[in-house]
């Protein structure tokens, strides 16, 4: 298996862009990806782009022929990869395959979701397209809905409080202040959070990331010609991770355990040759305020019922134990679903170049993205590190 | 890069299938891959899907984990893989990547659509999300129409005349009749292609691929491993090629040659080290009548333009120069959209073993299977040899 790294990343504009198409969109973040990389366009052999439901969202499907057209590197391979929300994550490592194989020696990994050209709950619809569509949605449940029950079950569990879900908001609102990139670059004040209007409870509207256009690729290359082929410094892909959990909530035997994630990091630290304590920072999927603080427990970042402790002593700030989404995460720079995964692996290689600003994380070496589809029932973790 | 084979194949039930859903037809399909090959589901350690629009169709998008799920063999890595109607190939070749890569010993890639679970126009309206949505499908052309175009194209360029695209229709039916697992196993007469309800000229209903619903299964291992692993003969995968073209026909230089088939199996026979004179028989994407007589030219099993006579002559039948879609076709066996490009794999698979009864090529040793989306802004070509 040849080991890869990642030459260039690049965003798109992220945010309620009613002018832009995905396919715009896609081109802004290719073309970013590859400056940064200094690598020209002819030289991809294949693209991999994560995109959870462009069919329900804009009526396009048939997305990597379409980003592959638009970009003008047809007639490469493209292909679409699609775990829900973790469609970006599911891109990466499909992508590390290709490059692994020897199939492709240049590969463009991207992701990219368009999510405001819908109507009232066009966007709820299309996205309970994640959970069970037999089961689950089509009695009525949504997002925002499943994720409030796994929140009630944590706090009856382990006494995980309402205040310490309103933190991690604040936590990732203070990071995306930072972020220039990200959708809401504004700080909330924990008074904020807790009045904000009521979603589900306990959720309020703070507590769940927000709706967004956006896309995101970076540019993989076996790392032994990293540095021939590209410019800068390459950043290693060391560990690579993906599992599943059932679809629906309600046939786990624990609302509170993030089984996939805490299996796709097993898988990821064993490649890595390395441990939970081993991991700088992590970037991690933050859809709502309770999935950044089970996540953080199915890593082993912290232990079992103590993402909330550890949030509310601020263990996962920037500067902290162990920060946790100093890019501002879903919640503040945005989800823009199919990008979100892609643009994670954009802020650990930032953040590992030592390029991220105001929110750069001292000494971080070894950076962790875990990315996550449905309540769960998907997951991929990432494992990057310097050269 | 390691050598794969296929161990095990296996369809669901393929037709209207209204009391069925998408988690059935897999799980079906998925049985009887792995009672083929003899393997238990425990050994499985990745899932690939492909699916062109679960979201239009059906409301479900996260295939990958609702069909680990449902097979019973989460946590397991589970990925869709999309690229419209080549969704199929393409995942059959991201599985190759994962096993030839290392990551993966044993993985099982399916194909499936649900698409009888919409109203009047709803299939058409989900399939022109593989056309550009924008530019194409917005405008109000659809799949027949757009295919017709090239048809027209193709007639005005090579002479290609209305009973010879009749006579691939005639010859897909008559094998279908010979596949106990066809959609429709009726023959049908020249007369009786010629006469049917107009649906976009040149083409009547018998020129296009029906509704279907199904899902295909196929079990690929390293092919040194082959034997150890699983009971029977293994198939050696030894070429795989993939490429893309513009997604809106109006993009093209010439609507009468399929480019992204050309470079998907020039990719193949570069690296099964063989060329189109060397294919005992083909499996290809006959979506329309016009199609199946394109791909043959862009394959290189015959000259440009001489497609239409190909058939005329018989030099594509059973038992002709070179028997191209034995199965019956997408024409004759069904196009569950998401399972063609696997379902092809079991046909190759079956034709290889020489177990295809009343349809056997005779010294079939080295099959292709070819598979297209939208107006062929994708191909995926594989090529399968007996050990």
């Amino acid at each position: 298996m040849r080991d890869v790294a990642v030459v260039g990343v690049g965003l798109s504009e992220w945010g309620e862009l009613w002018g832009r198409s995905i396919r715009d969109l896609f081109v802004e973040a290719a073309v970013n990806a590859v400056d940064d990389a200094g690598v020209e366009p002819g030289r991809i052999e294949a693209i991999i782009v994560g995109c959870m439901t462009g069919g329900l969202f804009t009526g396009q499907e048939h997305i990597g022929a379409l980003v592959a057209d638009y970009f003008g590197v047809a007639p490469i391979s493209a292909t679409r990869t699609e775990s829900a929300c973790a469609s970006g994550g599911a891109a990466f490592r499909a992508g590390l395959m290709a490059v692994a194989s020897g199939y492709h020696d240049v590969v463009l990994v991207g992701g990219l979701e368009k999510m405001t050209d819908v109507d009232g709950g066009g966007a709820t619809r299309a996205l309970a397209a994640a959970s069970d569509a037999e089961y689950e949605a089509y009695h009525g449940v949504t997002f925002p809905g499943l994720y409030a029950m796994m929140a009630r079950a944590h706090m009856a569990k382990y006494g995980t409080t309402r205040e310490q879900l309103a933190m991690v908001a604040v936590k990732n609102h203070l990071n995306g202040s930072k972020n220039s990139h990200a959708q809401y670059q504004d700080a909330v004040t924990l008074e904020q959070v807790l009045g904000a209007t009521k979603v589900a409870d306990p959720f309020g509207v703070l507590d769940c990331s927000p709706i967004t256009d956006g896309a995101a690729c970076a540019l993989i290359v076996p790392a032994r010609t990293a540095r021939r082929v590209a410019k800068g410094i390459p950043i290693r892909v060391t560990g690579s991770g993906q599992a599943s959990d059932t679809i629906a909530l309600a046939d786990r035997k624990d609302l509170t355990f993030l089984r996939s994630t805490a299996e796709a990091a097993k898988q990821a630290y064993r490649q890595a040759k390395c441990g939970a304590a081993d991991i700088s920072f992590a970037e991690v999927h933050d859809c709502f305020t309770i999935a950044e603080i089970m996540v953080t427990e199915a890593l082993g970042l912290v232990k079992r019922g103590q993402g909330g402790p550890a949030v509310e002593a601020g263990e996962t700030a920037i500067g902290g134990r162990i920060p946790v989404n100093a890019s501002g995460g879903l919640k503040s720079k945005g989800h823009p679903v199919g990008a979100t995964g892609v643009a994670q692996i954009h802020e650990l290689v930032t953040q590992l170049r030592g390029k991220a600003g105001k929110r750069q994380v001292k000494g971080a070496k070894r950076g962790l993205a875990q990315n996550m589809g449905g309540t769960g029932a998907s997951s991929t973790v990432h494992i990057l590190e310097v050269s």
